[in-house]
């Protein structure tokens, strides 16, 4: 049994991760999650409220760490900017968890329900980044535009880094901020 | 009894709207959106896969129209100024159709279920956008980064449109992609 409920919470994800890579996440339930976890299926519900929650835990997280920095980013540096530093100050944590987020990433492009929790919870980050830019005196409009793009910049950088690890995910996501200025650099303001 | 297939689609479209926006989506049958359309329920199912597609047959209508738009367009057209002209040409039929824009967009706020399909629909017409520019020459990965940006950029001036009528919709999209050129000049390559 699991000592402590952080540890419990642990061996879920682990076990969900490896059941849902074995057997589809379809074919898996919250019983034999808990089961392969050495808990029971009611502390599975304490830290989960359904079946695919279980995989979306780092997206807290990492809404956390984005906010911080950009509290902590001078006001004078652009929206964009802003984002761009924020993603990178979180490049560490996914580089160091780069095996998990690989057997996480294989999990969701297999299952339509995955896919669609994590488009939801893409969206919850993205208001998140626009109420953060909001409090830093961008206008709102911008803000919301701004974190739609700025996450489009950051999830087409997660995902070229996945496929391709010969680069590191922040050259991945530098080379993603320069194409999108080389982008919008053309379209011109009528 | 309607007498065409067409006329059916279009009443079972109508009798949807109006009966997610009185007893929300996840109270409505396809057998009561059936009768009151004046058809069967089979025939609902000849026209519609599940409950959620019946507000979504404008999504086909439009991607087949940006991709008719981007195969015409000059291939010297950079990638962002394309997708604009794409969008730009698609405002005249969503201007006629605004009343009935305006219901459905009530209709999908209030159903989690009914978001997440309007998301998979977006990614649907993104990966429309993307093939469609990267036919005409753009690299692969920035042909999907335009596509990411141009659909977040358009996306955010429907939203406005339908919140603030005061401006056309063009006027509303030619404000969002001025805006995405000024966030983005203030990113400078490195």
């Amino acid at each position: 049994m699991p000592r402590s409920g952080e540890e419990a919470r642990h061996r879920l994800q682990q076990a969900a991760l490896e059941l849902y890579g074995e057997r589809g996440f379809d074919a898996t339930t919250t019983a034999e999650i808990a089961a392969r976890a050495g808990v029971t299926e009611r502390t599975y519900f304490r830290h989960f409220a359904d079946k695919r929650e279980v995989l979306f835990d780092g997206e807290a997280t990492l809404g956390a760490a984005l906010e911080a920095t950009l509290d902590s980013t001078p006001e004078d540096v652009p929206p964009l900017q802003t984002l761009l530093r924020a993603f990178l100050a979180a490049v560490p944590r996914l580089e160091a968890n780069r095996p998990l987020t690989e057997a996480r990433h294989r999990v969701i492009s297999a299952s339509s329900a995955l896919q669609e929790r994590q488009l939801a919870k893409g969206e919850y980050l993205k208001s998140t980044l626009a109420a953060a830019l909001e409090a830093r005196g961008t206008g709102e409009r911008v803000a919301r535009l701004a974190a739609e793009v700025g996450w489009a910049t950051w999830a087409q950088a997660v995902a070229g880094w996945l496929d391709d690890p010969s680069l590191t995910l922040a050259a991945h996501l530098t080379r993603e901020f320069d194409d999108l200025a080389g982008l919008t650099s053309a379209v011109k303001p009528r």
